[in-house]
């Protein structure tokens, strides 16, 4: 925890407010042996896109260390350690063969459970009985490459969230290939964004018009109204909800964080929507599964799914200029200031944001559910216990919360009984989320 | 104060003194809290210019402090800690709006003042009362916005220098827009320059031809006859004087340091000058006014007032060929070595210069007595003293002793003489100067 | 010396092995009073080449320390601390003068020896006596500069080895003018690589095809068959000996480890050799003397004579591409990945290789005696003893004992018989050698 600076109550005061007290290292570093470092290693974590293992070894660093990764001639993705254990020359400089990757100094072969399967310089030996190189499990899905870097006795099952199978739709990477989303920033301030919906009312939309677009891609400027904001637990995390009314509907957006480093959210409504026969509320499930991962404790990178309707292309890997170009580095700096996005507000933040200069209010309650949430995660991990977010036993998908919900409620008479009655209606549909998760009950949903 | 490792007697030594003593921190280290740095925040600095305050803020750092200035709508320049005191987002990215600056990430609107205007993701809470932000007063002055940094309860006058107002001249900016000088190297090397003036001789003249015009544009050639030099304190900090024989004339050139930061000069005289009828003596006044401002320790800003005859071109604004290049960084490496300039010869004493290994000479008397005057600076402001230079009370312009004076004197005999002759000339002119300050004396002065 | 972790017995335990010890700091470290720094020191460097010593001085650094190099109009190699002795301005802006260089800012000039010839803003005073500026000896031979570094009253004789004088060939500078080679790691697994001829059967041969030639531009596929290997201890250092069966001959490569930092080896012979009349054995002498030298602790330079026949060009000198590229850096990074070679198995080491991870084998038998070989020298040196290496007493060249020998000896009846066989006459070749080293000894070489 960090020590806060008295707030300034005079004009011309910055003299007494020089003081930059330290990052919150608890919440915050994330090499091996360090608190966060350690919690965050009891989760199975995207690493790295499958159309990226191609014929040569890939160099990568993640939550602090030094690692190789490749897919080998069988097929099988490995993750090693960098240096190899003869001398130390790095395995990007291998050579990947049919069983596993070869360093190119001396030869030494490496299974990609670490199995030193030759040491052709040593003949006989001199190491007798089997010996490893350092491996990490990893594992493939939907085009993703899944790492697991916790301790081996306490490896949890493999992520299986409801999203992950939705009618009509596959699963598929949230990038191009060859395209890596790096933030140059501590993961929390990434992940402080997630549980923010007010951000999206200022930063993507009032201050420069709408940058968030509907389905037909009109440019959604009801999300400059800030709304009736609600923050709600989940078994999985928290649920960020911002409710309005729209015209003769209210729209609930149901932005979901689950622990520790992932967000689930849909892309926003056409308002007012399209009702089929009889039909007064569609709730639209979440477009995007993603994933905040920390480099180390100043980089973070980012992948994600997103849900692709059978027939149609994937707009975020096959058509790049789609994305938001705003959540990523490299424009011109004069661009970022006129045009600022996610990756302005977050990496400027400082490296590692200060939490002891923070002046947080109603609208940051999510994020301080979150951090208290994940404080929660880490001592339950220091303490020898599943954190929150492992899910050992539950059989089948794992119920997820989040969406965007639009009811047909005609309003209320005056200004502040409509307020209350967006509120009422955003706690009903919390209330019939939270007993039936919509992706899990097989609710009529749309994406 | 630094130790000294011994000085070499013997060839082939460097075995010897291989030993780089630490700088001196009490002159050289200028953030938050240091000795040198809560110094300097006891004056007005300028900080940038005002023709670069347009429709974005800039990021600056000033004595190693994160700053953002801008001009808002009203025309008030406003100088605010770079970073939000909501969540941190840096306010580089902020939108200037009619009354102050807003961030980007959630809207906060800070006045120039610091006061909190608006938070609009808050409604009425949760910060009752008035909230601000850290701010510090600026104040736009003939092109260049200055700022103080100090305690508030000690704001000091802002500068009224008698150059300021020159007759049948304008006080304008020593640089063309969008360009900014700076220096990768400590602030007091830069400063030890304006106290030598020796090295015109040198790095200017002998070396590479004189680098150094007049009037006329005529490159001048006696500067690397190295002259009589003395060193003449002053109300306001040091008179680094040489003189030199010149014909039918005696050339005094009289560079002026001003504490802390400040230097003036006179353009170098055509000569002989051009006397007018019945005239033996012309007085020229500085045309340059130079502050050397800390971005921290290591890095150090240059700003400067010209002052330009009504009616003709700025030629160090209006055309950045005629700017010394010498001064700048940005050229080849092999120019910089075939050509030297001041940059080259400040940046290259270390990042910070090892007082510790120099030898300073007879030539160097101006470097000695200015870290003396710095150094009581230093330690009166410590004890909660105006250090000097802090013109409380004082009613009108300040006077200021800087200038070029050429006075027709015959040759004596002998060289010798001469010289003696050329040191009693000098020493007079001195004595005028510092009954009667030549600006503030209202003496018949040329530019 | 290092504490090793455990090796990992078990499949995916990196978890388990994630500590980075420390490098070996006694024999990595490089600066000023550093233990191997001050070893290092007991020994003449090559620091430059003549042909870049030209009109403007040249700032480097050797050994941590920073200087400037030249050669003055008289002719003469002059290595001096790079800040000069009055402000600590660099030399490397100075001017070169008949006798010594000046600095640029106020005229100080300085001899070869460091003697200050001139300090113009002085005048008489006031230093009394000789003042000397920190200089090193260094001395031009056969188109490189060699340094000095170490106490003046401990400097050795000047190096004389054998191969300088190869009858027919010219000593000559193994790199093109302009071309520095430096690799961004530490001097000593630069070193490693030396001792280490098993690499060359993997690295440079079995996994992309040789790349290493012979005297006809064949690739040498003869490489890729792991040999016999021994480690001699030899008067001056180590002899990393691989033997083969090739065919009809005995081929026996003997690369030369020469106390602290040299190698010689020569070029792989055509196999089967051309034999004379009657001739069934050829020894061939290095063709090329390499010393690696430490700028600092993480970054190296390479400089090396090769010997050229009279009335040939330069390979290494005059054909740039002819030089292995793997060696150099400056390659894409997808080049690097698809074809490693020395440059990159070896600055992938880490900046400091950690020895306290390796697992060294048989093969590395050469690694352990040398860093053994070093670590004596380091404790001579700070015991005030020579250490091995410096040769004062010695009359005539210093005798060397690498090559390549190529016998003709039929082969044994089974496999192993013969690798007996090759093992037995490898023995008998290096008793001769050592008893007789072939350029001392005036024997009937090749090169």
């Amino acid at each position: 925890m960090t020590k806060r600076p008295p707030s300034l109550r005079q004009k011309y005061s910055a003299y007494h407010y020089r003081a930059v007290p330290q990052e919150d290292t608890e919440l915050t570093h994330v090499g091996p042996g360090t608190p966060c470092g350690e919690y965050l290693r009891r989760f199975w974590h995207p690493v790295a896109q499958s159309a990226d293992l191609k014929d040569v070894p890939i160099a990568l660093r993640i939550l602090g260390e030094d690692l190789v990764i490749f897919r080998d001639g069988r097929g099988r993705a490995g993750l090693l350690q960098r240096h190899c254990s003869h001398r130390g020359t790095s395995l990007e400089y291998g050579f990947i063969e049919e069983c596993g990757l070869r360093c190119c100094y001396h030869g030494w072969l490496f299974d990609i459970d670490g199995a030193i399967l030759e040491m052709p310089t040593e003949g006989e030996g001199p190491y007798r009985g089997p010996l490893h190189h350092g491996a990490y499990p990893a594992r493939e899905f939907h085009g993703l490459v899944f790492a697991y870097m916790g301790p081996p006795d306490a490896i949890p099952p493999f992520p299986n969230f409801d999203t992950f199978e939705a009618p009509g739709h596959t699963l598929s990477r949230g990038q191009p290939a060859g395209v890596s989303t790096v933030k140059p920033c501590n993961w929390l301030q990434v992940m402080d964004n997630v549980v923010d919906p007010a951000h999206e009312s200022f930063l993507h939309t009032r201050s420069q018009g709408s940058l968030i677009t509907d389905r037909n891609g009109r440019p959604v400027q009801e999300l400059a109204n800030l709304g009736e904001l609600a923050f709600i637990q989940t078994p999985v995390g928290l649920l960020c909800q911002e409710a309005r009314r729209a015209g003769p509907d209210i729209w609930v957006r149901s932005i979901e964080y689950i622990v520790p480093n992932i967000v689930q959210l849909a892309q926003v409504p056409t308002l007012p929507p399209t009702y089929r026969d009889g039909e007064t509320r569609i709730t639209f499930a979440p477009m995007v599964t993603r994933w905040r991962v920390p480099i180390d404790d100043t980089h973070t990178l980012e992948l994600a799914f997103v849900r692709v309707r059978h027939g149609q292309e994937n707009a975020y890997a096959d058509r790049p200029s789609k994305v938001i170009l705003s959540n990523y580095g490299g424009r011109p700096y004069d661009e970022m200031q006129r045009f600022p996005g996610d990756y302005e507000a977050q990496i400027s933040q400082r490296p590692i944001a200060r939490h002891g200069l923070e002046h947080l209010g109603k609208a940051d309650r999510g994020v301080t559910m979150m951090r208290h949430m994940i404080r929660e995660g880490i001592r339950a991990a220091a303490a020898g216990q599943d954190p929150m977010g492992v899910h050992r036993d539950h059989v089948g998908p794992w119920p997820t919360f989040g969406n965007d919900t639009v009811i047909r409620v005609a309003p209320a008479a005056s200004a502040d009984d409509d307020d209350a009655l967006v509120r009422a209606t955003a706690r009903q549909i919390t209330q019939s989320i939270l007993q039936a998760p919509p992706m899990t009950a097989g609710a009529a949903i749309r994406i």
